[in-house]
């Protein structure tokens, strides 16, 4: 078996698993109980919280756990324009966001003047737009950091200091696919908002987190306690949370090493493939992450690649799991290609530490048989 | 140690943590990737998903798997209501409820004309009170079958009966502390929506559920993919589903064996306590689930009972963990006895198949003595 679609989730590393099943035995108890072992699992999840915000270098955020990176960024985003419903004010987005993002940005469209921002033919945001569409009246901006579909990383830096300039504008990073795998030039501490997920990093699925600037009050979504600022009311788990604070820990340090690891692999893939005249790269050369790379075979649905690799026990997917269910052009890759027929027979490939050479070889050879 | 706090969470069976390993292991790909391996965990949840159909003999309904009962509890009752916003509909609920019920009606009273039951002497909504405030304008009804605090358990058959002759009402159950320790005289094909939750049944935190008619239309409260109806999107955890699926499997044919054991137990402390001429027995003899004892000691604050049992290395709770850091009067016993002292001092016993004789015995010796 050859899986290649590590940015869709990766298997859960052993040694988490054991962080995982360790914590659910020894923090059983719930972390909202006023007695001793209620507060001991309220204890290990706050040094969890230290850990992550140790890891990512920030001082002053607030950490709130949800399910997935769906839930965090409805949290987050959700929650502050919440407060502004019914004042016309403008929030501003991307065309390439995944669609836990760009849906939330959707469902406002009859509160807010609602900006989705195009990329350029290098995958990029063009930050002039971004300047053009900021004035006082906006109030949120979400970009993500890595791409999830064609790899590309965004200038959070430069986006950081243009949002900078507005002072009741807040800005939220999708961080999901950056977070373990690309090393920041950009300061967290200077993000009002953002998203990290633990199952991207060989963590259990179940849990992920928005991390907000504590000055940042937001509106609830859901009611309840007032467990996690009362924003994500309800009982939590510290198991999953220990397990996704090793995951953070264990990856953090392994930034460069991983990913001088999978940028030979991308590479040697780029080698293999870019001869193949069935075949175009959609992926730009520069400013990408080397996790992911999308191609297309134009005339054929990315559908039907996925299944015919099928056969030859190799996994890739056709873009967001999330989003994969739909049989239409691929967004990401049309803002990026305008092409509906490469974003209708667009697939990702999606590397790991994990993966082998011999797998990329095979990967390459296969394509030229199908 | 005696832990007596079964109510606030449980901790997780060996044999249900080994359902999650395994499955964390087998299934880790992505259940909404549309490969083999995809699909494979997207029929793993659905084969847990029928597994939970079958435990509860529920024919017509969709399940939509969160993180915690709070969140199921939020997803069914906004959900439902949102579709009415701004019309002036009634909703109903009780005085008794959980704070992720509670709270949500709270949200809604802007909106909505809001009916908060009251409860007689004997722990039990009023059905008279509830047959006068039910009109054409009632939109939700939200009682819970096994309350929490005092351990009663309701007339849910009852309640069924009086909502049916409302076409317009839909009734929501919190059955958090029924499923899997009370053996249910209803049919749970007859009610609307209802939640469950894993951690109180032996099963792993981060997951809970609510079941919705496939009849019932929900407005979604957060967006992203359109996995689970598009009303809890994003990626779902096979491991915490098949664990939640097993703990259900488990425990459903342990009800009527674990129930008579508790029973014991409940009637054994019972006796020991009610002679202790400090303490008031709050929940009542009869329709109680038998795993719940709430007592007051009248003038003693319920944290201070929680924290001189510590030092006996007994732990018990003032109320719901959920609620357990406000320093307010229990409002459920409140309810129950119109007394601010009752409720003020309030503590929860609560029990499980693990509780031994010798742990009950070593209680009531302690509450002589503190």
């Amino acid at each position: 078996m050859i899986y290649l679609d590590y940015t869709a989730t990766t298997p859960v590393d052993d040694e988490i698993l054991d962080t995982y099943i360790k914590s659910t035995k020894t923090f059983f108890a719930n972390s909202s109980s006023i007695h001793m072992l209620g507060q001991r699992s309220n204890h290990m999840i706050e040094v969890c919280s230290q850990t992550i915000f140790d890891c990512l270098d920030i001082k002053n955020h607030n950490i709130i756990y949800t399910t997935n990176a769906t839930e965090a960024n409805n949290i987050g985003i959700l929650g502050y324009c919440n407060k502004y419903h019914g004042q016309g004010k403008k929030i501003i987005t991307t065309k390439i966001e995944h669609a836990s993002v760009f849906n939330v940005f959707k469902s406002l469209e009859n509160d807010f003047d609602v900006c989705y921002l195009d990329i350029n033919q290098n995958g990029l945001v063009d930050l002039d737009k971004l300047e053009k569409e900021m004035d006082k009246n906006v109030v949120l901006i979400s970009i993500m950091w890595t791409n999830n579909i064609i790899g590309t990383i965004q200038n959070v830096k430069e986006i950081i200091n243009i949002v900078k300039r507005y002072k009741t504008a807040k800005l939220h990073v999708d961080c999901v696919q950056g977070i373990c795998k690309v090393k920041p030039d950009f300061d967290f501490n200077d993000i009002d908002m953002f998203t990290i997920s633990s199952h991207k990093i060989y963590g259990p699925k179940g849990i992920a987190a928005l991390l907000v600037k504590r000055s940042i009050e937001l509106n609830p979504i859901i009611y309840g306690s007032n467990a996690q600022f009362g924003l994500k009311p309800g009982t939590m788990d510290v198991a999953l949370i220990s397990a996704f604070a090793k995951a953070i820990k264990k990856y953090t340090v392994l930034i460069d090493k991983n990913r001088e690891y999978v940028k030979r692999l991308w590479l040697r893939l780029y080698e293999g493939l870019k001869n193949n005249k069935k075949i175009v790269i959609n992926t730009p050369l520069d400013n990408i992450s080397y996790y992911i790379m999308n191609i297309s075979i134009p005339g054929v649905k990315g559908e039907t690649t996925i299944h015919k690799l099928e056969n030859y026990e190799i996994y890739i997917s056709t873009g967001s799991a999330c989003s994969s269910k739909i049989e239409k052009p691929e967004k990401t890759v049309l803002a990026l290609t305008k092409s509906n027929d490469l974003a209708l027979s667009a697939v990702r490939i999606s590397l790991s530490f994990l993966t082998k050479d011999e797998e990329i070889d095979e990967f390459i050879k296969v394509m030229e048989l199908i």
